[in-house]
């Protein structure tokens, strides 16, 4: 039996850093803003632990009070992104140590190396302290650990810490020096090993280290997140065992397994500022100016698919959360350039948050600092403490929530898009072409879905997850687990692969019998060779569109027939029929085509839409947005529904609702 | 009652690498060639003391009394920019320590920290041996201090000295770390510190450091290059007390308070390399062809004002006094690129600097030295020892000089342009658009005033110095001193401020109230938003031209109206009447409008220039300037004038000087 | 009496990588390919002594047999490339010390300092244990120390061992530091040293170092290759006296003096991998495309003339040795893009090497492994063992070289084009403009000679080698021997110096008496002044064509006059009949047109190609190659030959050989 939430509103705030007499006038304008959540504390060590071992939790405490009685609730992030200089003085080799052996001092934030034994122990103190006193606070809703991990590249680090955790992980897995050396093929450059002893970190080599060497220490530097994040979660289970734990994710973060640290939370959330990686989105240069102020159309519903996945690791589809936990409500400050969001984009952003399914928007943050790192980050509120416009459209958006009475519950797709950390993992290591991107890889896939109007599930590699689909893609997979191959065998899904999946096994080789390695036994063919191209060489296709930058080239086998050629007359898709193999990297005209023709033969339901309308259903809303900077006539897709609101020639960066019948 | 000087022409000479046989020769063709002024031991501490404490000063004796045999005047610099290696080695920790935590070594120059107490003993000691030696030398006419401080970024240092010396600078500006950290906002991300010994200096962190935190380094930095150089402007004024101290500033330098280190100077003087610069300086790429070969026609002469009011500093500025150095003669050695000069360039920066008042035009350097680091650099002479194009150039503008009786006589202007050092710190800190360079932009309003054929005085941000002016241009100053604000307020002058003029306050804190924070005196206006926008997007005006890479959202208060709107419907220029806001980065379009419409309002005589053609006042003569590749028709400038050399018809880099009548 | 070679084919092979079960079947399809060399060993040093002093060479011993026993002839590599691990952890200062000072650590190869005498005992303890072992095996062929010195940019270390090194070789080149101050005109900067111990490695400094400083840091760091590779080849030698010693060098790599090296050598040879350079050898962007699968049309050309000339060191013309050690065969995976060769290219660069004299050409490698580093790059079988496209390319090349019984016996050219190591050390650490490459330099007037159909000697500047030639290039070459400027003045040929011909001394100072310095007594001229230009500035030629970058000011002497002019007027081509300067650094068109007429000059033979085609004499057989995508009728140049192989029109790739009449 599902659970469904009501959609709501929250914001970051940060009493610490505004008089204690304008808290009150705060929490009744977040009210009035129709606001329900309100995250606080999460830098806040040293107001927390002003000298070690000294405690002033007074101020918190009333920031609880003040927000509860104006019928908040609270979001308490526990502070470790920010041990206080004392702290770090008093263990030095807490730091991490950047890939360039140099150690990544105080004075920002994120200070310290997730492997370091001493510090995890300090963040169990204080996380214990937190939780003994706020975990069974009525106005607390939920807990968010540690702040943004790896923000600023902090999941690997190169410290002593490091060094002897990898050992010590080494040992673990592989029992024996030779396994070792067996599977990461040492033999090659005499890299052998005599003990784990010998192992170094995979820095400052001379040139590109083994990449079986570089893959484990990512796994191990991913595990590293997940048993730091764990302890917090432990603690806060103990003593405050009724209330949901989050943490904040990021956009296009890959370093660490979302999937696994997810295993620990009730709710997975995401910090979404979309305009800022416009230019790593969007490959097309017109595209830039055409989204500059509202963001790349796909890019942030894809991290909602993906986060809503993450959301369900630990309590299944029925019972998953996600969130955004800080949503962009005007310019930032730390992209290369900060433009302002177009008029309507921020309301735009939290209704394609909901219609994905959204518990939660949250913006960051209620005011605008007028000090430090990011007093040009805007806010709700101006410095000066008066609304800025994000304040009206959230006044706005909860006024719609409450009118159309919006639950999340986001329906399981048709069609479900494999997302896969090692993968990303493996194709940094080793692109093979500079510019073979893992992310915009699969970008390119679920670009092509949302614009035929399709609603998609983003998945983990799991057996469960691309079970009862009627279309399954799997590109760039790195490594199959069992499972999975068996599921799909099983399944009568349509099914594309390609490229790049399964040409790897686990231990970073090629895979045995050649790519797609297992996949051959949904699809009789071999890989014998793939080339990487320079972006002034493409591969056209004879049927129309181009690979870019990568292609492969097949040795069909059995009853596999190639339904695309390139020009130069090589095989390009080829098919038996239920399975589906693309053997480059499609461009836009080319992925397109593709999964049309596979929606098609899934017998999903497409929409052919204009470039800047997308499309979304949450419980039976349909929800069409309009990204671009001209009015369109969506009266086709709302057809014959109930309008909730908006209007059918929908005007630049607006939302249509309507109920489906 | 103003000191006006002869107008008269140097060289920078090494003795010291050539054979004592050639000096007399030397010497005779530098009086041949009219040069007056010869610079000279500023590299030489090996020389004046080999071992350490056994000194000779015989060679140097025998270089003064050649020159002064062929009437020539010495200016002696002091060699501290070369500790020998014997003194490195003796303390290893004056090197200077670079941003990325590694020491910079022995074997090029500037090898010290300006922060080291020892290096500075030694310093003292070295230029005490020579002013006691020749500070009563019949033929010295000035001292400079070291040279080029800051070139090769050696301002900033991150070594044990300078942490120690940063904070002991804090604690005496803060006197308790809770001020400190309330002034700087530490609460933010728990960056408080419990005593000065806890603060780190603002590198290696994780990632950016608190702005209030780099911006007090940058100022305890730059307050290390002035104890620096006081050090030896006190002991030589003790021992030389008849001789006026120089210091040869830099082109788009701004790593240290110039205004601050004049106050210790009786002569500003900067090193002119006009082709150096010319990709930063000029965004046009037809421009970059265009003046390839005689450098930007606005960016040499926007130091000649700067460093004209640097001079002026402690002695004021009837007694202020400037100098170029250091000016080229050929192709350089260190840019990337290194041109051929124009025929017909280096007379034109000669003139150029002498039309903006310069006292001496020294050129770099005598003959070209056939080793090391410089052999590529040209001079006046060939390697070999033979006259090379620019002796005769020297020679020619000798006789010009002297042919004119010119005298150093620049006018105060009615148009002062505020340049102020603080807020070119402040946005390099945080620029919040990658491109935003408060030099840059300044230039703009500079390029503005010179196309419309104004002399400019650009000036500190002080009240005496914008007092009395018709139009006073105030762009992207970062915090307004009080004094400014009044003068200001009290003047009946035009004034244009903005874009991001009184944003923040000295703290480095958006300024009280929303920027332009005091300014909101002047005119009633609120900044609520600024954007800050990529190369590839524009903000068209309505009334023609455009805002690159930065805007700001205005709320106009009481009796405040746009002129200039958007085209997206934004008010861009805002006015009460007599003051002005302009609310982005203007295009060379709109910085000329707007400076011309401003002029007119001033009632500022301004001219409509050819854009090759640039035209300055000193004294009672008008020089007027060709940069271009073409011949220009400049006689409607020149109209009834007393032509003292130069045609009309003004041919390719030549310049015109009429008397106006 | 010239000793003639078969000319046939080799590949690289790793027994170690496969199950000695395998061999023999790798051994067979070897020899039916027709393969005869076999490369082994290279990096094995952990498998020939897993421990300490533990050694075991029985699978060696077995794979010797086992190729002895299909009829392969072995060529064996000494390990030193790779030392283990447990050898690095002995002695930690072995490794090697970037230029930013960091070590250079274990993890991939080349992990060793030159410079550190415990690592050169260790080589030779290893050398001496494989020398003994196999150093009279029946199968043995030849040697190779090493891998490829130099890779991933090791010649030059910053350790503490490099340290004391240079500093003792200082001391044997100056005997005095006066001498070695007066040398690099330390007086400049105050950068004299009062002993040897005084003196750092030119890596850290504030700025650039004295470029006299760098250059002889060059030289010491190429002398310990030297050195290092002694130590082997004496061991050898002693041990194996019948077997020639081989290194393989690599491609557009200059860092150590390859003519040095090969005065140790036997046979020189290369690592020839034409598809991953090609960014850098052509500028033009069309050729870029063009040429994307088959490489430029004359780097590797250039490259076996240079390696031709490398081979001949140590034994003179007629017993000079040189093979192709490292042929590509398919994609390979280090450069940033890794394109499929195109159809026929493969084939053709064998025939292209063995056209210009190479006995051997070896692939790398035997099968592509899937495992470690190298995993992407592909090779003669696939990694399952089964024949990939390059083995029957292999298959049909060997029955060619067998039908018309191909011998290596390149021809002595009338055309000597002068390379000089020095050369390009000097012009990278003095470029005076960014974009100056020597080896580009040469290039530029090696692809205009084949344009012209000549097949060219690449000579080092020796008397010797610029003898008895009818035309002399000398592009560059920084400073002169004076047996070279001898052999010059004694011929009657053609001569071409410039630009930056003689422009130095060996002590890195400007020549006497001006460049071209020595080469004054050819052509009576002096260069005053020198210009670099940015890419979008050139200077057109009155007579058509350009220069690009670069241009020099020249004051003609006696009997010299301009035979081409800049358009701005200045002289560009000086000549006094038999010798020629070119005062510029010459685009496609001036090359060739230049190049042209001092071949009719010479009385060169000269024929017209089409842009795609390149013609090469080995023995009585002319091939003709096309490197364009299009078929080209040859059949103008194959005349009346006795065609071997090939049609007169010549498909895309493909190779034409005919014998000449
Ligand atoms: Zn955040
Ligand atoms: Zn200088
Ligand atoms: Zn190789």
């Amino acid at each position: 039996m599902k659970t469904t939430r009501k959609q709501t509103l929250g914001v970051c705030y940060y009493p610490e850093h505004w008089p204690q007499e304008r808290w009150t006038d705060d929490a009744r304008m977040m009210a009035e803003a129709g606001i329900t959540h309100v995250r606080i504390g999460e830098f806040a060590w040293s107001r927390l632990e002003p000298d070690p071992g000294r405690t002033d939790f007074e101020w918190l405490d009333r920031a609880f009070e003040t927000l509860h009685a104006n019928g908040l609730n609270v979001v308490l992030g526990t502070p470790t992104a920010t041990p206080p200089k004392w702290l770090v003085d008093s263990m030095p080799d807490m730091l991490a140590v950047g890939r360039d052996g140099k150690t990544r001092g105080f004075g920002s934030r994120r200070h310290y190396c997730f492997s370091h034994q001493g510090y995890r122990r300090e963040c169990a103190r204080i996380v214990t302290l937190l939780a003994k006193r706020y975990g069974r606070h009525p106005a607390l809703a939920a807990w968010q650990t540690d702040n943004e991990y790896g923000c600023h590249d902090t999941v690997e680090s190169y410290s002593a810490a490091a060094l002897s955790g990898f050992r010590d992980w080494l040992g673990q897995k592989y029992q024996s020096p030779d396994a070792l050396n067996r599977a990461w093929g040492n033999v090659f450059w005499s890299m052998e090993y005599r003990s784990f002893e010998e192992v170094e970190l995979p820095n400052l080599a001379v040139t590109e280290v083994n990449p079986a060497h570089a893959m484990d220490f990512q796994r191990y530097s991913s595990d590293q997140v997940i048993a730091f994040n764990r302890i917090q979660t432990e603690i806060i289970r103990e003593h405050s065992p009724e209330i949901p734990i989050a943490h904040n994710f990021m956009g296009r973060f890959v370093a660490f397994d979302h999937y696994d640290v997810s295993a620990d939370l009730d709710i997975a959330s995401w910090d979404a500022y979309p305009i800022g990686f416009l230019d790593r989105d969007t490959k097309d240069e017109d595209n830039k100016q055409r989204y500059l102020g509202v963001g790349d159309p796909d890019n942030q519903a894809l991290h909602h698919d993906l986060y809503r996945a993450c959301g369900q690791v630990r309590n299944g589809e029925a019972d998953g959360r996600w969130w955004v936990m800080e949503q962009q409500p005007g310019p930032v400050n730390w992209a290369p350039w900060n433009p302002a969001p177009s008029p309507g984009a921020v309301r735009l952003w939290a209704w394609e948050a909901f219609a994905a399914g959204a518990e939660v928007v949250s913006y960051f943050r209620w005011r605008q600092p007028s000090f430090a790192q990011e007093q040009m980050h805007e806010a709700l509120l101006l410095p000066d403490g008066e609304p800025n416009e994000a304040y009206s459209v959230c006044k706005q958006v909860a006024g719609e929530l409450d009118a159309i009475g919006a639950v999340a519950d986001p329906a399981r797709s048709d069609v479900a898009l494999v997302f896969d950390y090692e993968s990303a993992w493996a194709w940094a290591i080793q692109p093979q072409g500079r510019d073979f991107d893992y992310f915009d890889l699969v970008l390119r896939f679920y670009r092509a879905l949302r614009q035929h109007g399709v609603s998609v599930d983003v998945v983990p590699p799991s057996g469960e997850a691309v079970t009862g689909r009627k279309l399954v893609i799997v590109p760039g997979l790195f490594s199959a687990p069992g499972e999975v191959l068996e599921a799909l065998a099983d399944s009568d899904a349509a099914i594309l692969l390609g490229p790049r999946t399964g040409s790897k096994n686990d231990d970073f080789r090629i895979a045995e019998g050649l790519p797609p390695g297992p996949f051959r036994k949904l699809i009789d063919m071999k890989i014998r060779r793939v080339e990487s191209l320079p972006p002034f060489v493409d591969v056209p296709l004879a049927e129309g569109g181009r690979f870019n930058g990568w292609r492969e080239f097949v040795m069909p086998g059995e009853g596999v027939k190639a339904v695309r050629m390139s020009k130069d007359g090589y095989a390009a898709h080829l098919t038996n029929g239920r399975i589906h193999y693309l053997a480059g990297r499609p461009d836009e005209e080319t992925a397109k085509a593709v999964v049309g023709e596979l929606l098609r033969q899934a017998g999903v339901e497409a929409l052919d839409l204009h470039r800047d309308i997308r499309v979304r259903d949450n419980g039976g809303v349909r929800y069409v947005f309009n990204y671009g900077p001209d009015s369109v006539d969506v009266s086709g897709i709302a057809g014959e529904g109930e309008i909730l609101f908006g209007e059918t020639v929908l005007a630049p960066r607006a939302v249509l609702a309507f109920r489906r019948r």
